[in-house]
């Protein structure tokens, strides 16, 4: 592996298109903090996988579509090269393509919209970025949430699109269960699975192994982070009682799995304590999820990933030192929107 | 005309009732980013026209008597002066005194609510623009939206005020068209006069002609762009299959106008690069607007100005540079809720 | 007195577990913003006896255990020592103890629950501050107000907790009064009473006079500022017509008391311009209670005290200085999250 990554670096300076390819991959990877262009391939693989069995391929054409438009956008709006060339201005981008295609049905005016919520997902990431600054935060997958939500909305409001996969619209009601399975060892792993596919808005074994292959090439603790976080999960989500078919299809543990990887490895280096906090942000993720559920109704929208954004915003603000002797990543001079693999 | 300018320069030196006056017609104008009392008296007749024809003058007066109670509050809290002479204190109350008027039933109740309106639009003016000054933005009509927000929904828990025209509450449902009428020349320049008068709550062709000249005595770029984001919403909506009523009505594109005007005239000089970056703010804006009107219908509430708000903020927000030369407005020292005309 | 707060004094020099009450009893006290462990006693007290009338006892021991909780996590946390002796890593853990014992059913998930908040409320707390410091600002309750939300909400969607007194979801609708009884002298002092008691979630004149006492020993200028919020909202309301019920049960009230104290004695000292802006925020918060309690029916959660941090940091925002010769307490260097009593 030595070998063929000195090979692909050879490559990205002869190489033009190689150095977009580059770019576009490690903005897949990024969706799980990676700045690595063999975990976006093998990321894009799971989602192409996930999207065949479905029976929607055009979900994973979607992706790449965008995250190649946010690219171009990235550069016509002359964006810091050096987090451009990380990626960073991609991972939003590849989100909104994947939750367009995966909510809206297709027609002609899907793809325009493709194209304009990955252009307007490079704004919202400019912006995102300076808004948090003041607190040395990342702007992690707010500008996807944002630009979803107002596109997915809209939808209500035009002939054009319509929604194949969105929640009805209702006021919160008290708890109704749906499905009453028993928890056994085949739904506790389906659930283990699906809630880190799910990361890229995929049911699927088979995708969640790729996407940990995409991890454990790059970092074996944000894999190790990215298992615990669906543990953790599955365990206290079934403790609180919340609907089974949720939990085994993965729906309340993307944001959990993507907060522990993020809390756990990216801005604090591991350690007792912080694993204590992680778990803690972890538990925490899995509650807000359910509310961020149930709070939606009324607006006939998925939370996405703002659970995740919440929580690890909530544990990143009081920028908790874990390591007296040394500055944490978030305390750091350097440009907060550069995230760097932990590993 | 630059004569009539000159007397009355001369008379702002004399008379205190003539300042005081300059400053609400000030106040009038900034509502379209026109530091410009003659401005502000053309968009006053608009206001005026507007109300007369559709049977409701208090409208009109509502707004005239908000706009000189928030000078008086502005005066009376020691807002920063320069701000005061430039109507900064006086914008927000008097779309908070056309919008309670519009929205609520006449009554003793009304005229309290529209005292109180203004004053607190100041106090959300002076706060807002201290709220968003870490990041060099502008106030834009925000104390308006949050003011009146919060008059309106309050008004579901009195029995002394009650709406006329305010939104059914409803949770977010599927697009239902009500009007299937055609796409024709008279209902597209409608929607786009409409859209313009709109951004004063008037749905009126004259009143728009009154606006747009009171914007050409201030700056012909504000006006081509005020026009150019009326025909783009008209064009953007029809595409993506919006309700041709709201369309025909204005109420898709007053947002989008300011957007325009904003970001085409106020913040940034126009250039290629800026005319693009404007197209794309103003189509976002479009569908913001859609959304909100979405959005809110849980709460009962109509969507004001807050796309406009929200899109120019997150436009703003990148602090793109499109002048590599010299200082954007953004960027400049100068206290930044000081926003003069661009031409 | 002097003389048992002397005592008192000389025994936290020499006993830890004196030192861990007397915080304790702080955090309590600064829920109305008295440090003083006398202050946080009485307010104790009047939650015992609110509770027991109340036949739920479990109430009193939610808020007990969640503030002890909240002192050993802000321990763990190694959170700012000066501000953990002040108690304000307990006062909101207090009031989401209170709440959730309140709004949920009882059973083990319930305390699992209330301990979780407590320790996530001191996460929020040390957010908060942070999130707030660039513009001078206190954290006030929002991070009681934040964390109950969120494991409110996410109740309607887990088996294993159940609402008890949670307001219905419903989308905004017209006023509609379900009680009509006259205003009378009983209603309008009973009206004044529970709108203090009710700070603390307790419809309960006795406890009224056991938090007025809590006040008095601390400050007087406070319990003056609390009487004359409460006298402000039951005269608001009921001119706006209000529903009787409400205000009879102090429903309205509990928020403006709040703000009464926190601009009239914590963040302004009293003086004729300082009381006219305070009543100005009184009224205001009045508005943004209805406003609340009826826009957050879709979620079927209830307001707590959002009103009263909305309206306090909007009216703090403009950094007024109502004694240009002195600082004001917003604008001086110390860390701005300690907030000590106004007298």
């Amino acid at each position: 592996m030595d070998n063929s990554s000195t090979r692909w670096e050879r490559l990205l300076g002869t190489s033009g298109i190689v150095r977009f390819v580059d770019i576009n991959l490690r903005g897949i990877g990024q969706v799980m903090f990676q700045n690595n262009p063999l975990s976006g391939l093998l990321f894009l693989a799971a989602v192409c996988w996930g999207s065949y069995v479905a029976g929607v391929p055009r979900v994973a054409i979607a992706g790449v579509v965008a995250v190649v438009v946010a690219t171009l956008t990235a550069q016509w709006l002359r964006a810091d090269k050096e987090s451009l060339s990380a990626g960073l201005y991609g991972y939003n981008a590849f989100l909104v393509g994947l939750a367009l295609a995966t909510f809206l049905a297709p027609g002609a005016l899907l793809w325009g919209y493709v194209v304009l919520g990955a252009i307007v997902s490079v704004v919202c990431m400019l912006g995102v970025v300076n808004a948090v600054k003041p607190w040395g935060l990342s702007a992690l997958t707010f500008p996807f949430v944002l630009a979803t939500w107002l596109l997915l909305l809209a939808t209500y409001g035009f002939a054009g699109l319509t929604g194949t996969a969105l929640p009805t619209g209702q006021v919160v009601m008290p708890f109704q269960a749906y499905d009453t399975s028993h928890v056994n060892i085949v739904n506790v792993t389906q659930g283990v699975f699906h809630s880190i596919s799910q990361v890229f808005l995929k049911q699927s074994v088979v995708a969640a192994l790729l996407l940990l292959a995409g991890l454990l090439v790059s970092s074996w603790t944000a894999a190790a982070f990215a298992v615990g976080g669906a543990v953790v999960t599955v365990i206290v989500a079934h403790l609180l009682g919340a609907e089974s078919g949720l939990i085994t299809g993965g729906l309340l543990g993307f944001s959990p799995v993507l907060t522990a990887i993020a809390l756990g490895t990216v801005f604090y280096r591991p350690s007792g304590r912080v694993v204590a906090y992680t778990l803690l942000g972890t538990v925490i993720t899995v509650i807000a999820q359910a509310a961020m559920n149930v709070g939606l109704r009324p607006f006939a929208l998925p939370a996405l990933t703002a659970p995740f954004v919440l929580v690890s915003w909530l544990f990143l603000l009081p920028k908790q030192s874990f390591e007296p002797s040394a500055a944490t990543r978030v305390d750091t001079e350097e440009p907060v929107h550069i995230r760097k693999p932990a590993a």
